[in-house]
């Protein structure tokens, strides 16, 4: 495995299984862009990443990684958990700078009524998160 | 890369692109278990998969593959697409046996619209398949 891919797989599955929003954050580039799992338009820059995974982390319970492909600087992540009564399967397609930071990441989970379940307790939250910067 | 997966990426690249309902199926194993996009509980079997993936790959039109990841007999291939005026970004999860037919299948969309937008146009004609099946 790329050693670098390595080095980030260790450091990330601790911070996420830690739900160590700092260590997340620490673990984005500046420039991060992030596909999330309700919107096509996506989400760009470290702080308002690391937010949001911040929130991801703390609502979605039981959160477990499973499979794990690795080529090169591409990652494919496979997760399960819980969002209140839904439970639902999950993807993280990452792909890390030659620093081991992440510069894109796409989040894509299933069955719908989980998505949305998510959706509902995420985007309030963000809301506050854009209205408190914009103040 | 696995021999027996090289093949049938190759194989499965090639009936998918050409949207060929019965070679998509001639890679399927008799008690393949998939979960699709919208539901938690699993489609189970050969003929009602196969049905499924054809009416899914009728209904997502400009289908193209980008990244793909294989360790051994695990693979995960990111896809893009249309259905209506929705963009996609989709990730097939794929277990194949020794025989390089699919056991197990996951398949998660995002974002939020589109995966309603396929479902909308995908359960009516399942609905249909099974009280066919029924009568």
């Amino acid at each position: 495995m790329h050693e670098g891919a390595q080095n980030f797989l260790r450091l990330w599955q601790s911070v996420v299984d830690d739900r160590d929003a700092k260590g997340i954050e620490q673990l984005l580039a500046d420039d991060i862009s992030m596909g999330a799992p309700p919107y096509w338009n996506r989400i760009d820059g470290k702080e308002t990443v690391g937010y949001l995974l911040g929130i991801i982390s703390e609502t979605i319970v039981n959160f477990t990684y499973h499979r794990t492909w690795v080529d090169e600087r591409e990652l494919a992540l496979e997760f399960t958990g819980q969002v209140g009564d839904c439970e639902l399967q999950g993807i993280d397609l990452i792909t890390i700078d030659d620093t081991g930071l992440i510069t894109r990441l796409d989040v894509m989970i299933r069955p719908e009524n989980a998505l949305a379940a998510l959706r509902e307790c995420v985007a309030p939250r963000m809301l506050e998160f854009f209205e408190r910067r914009n103040e």
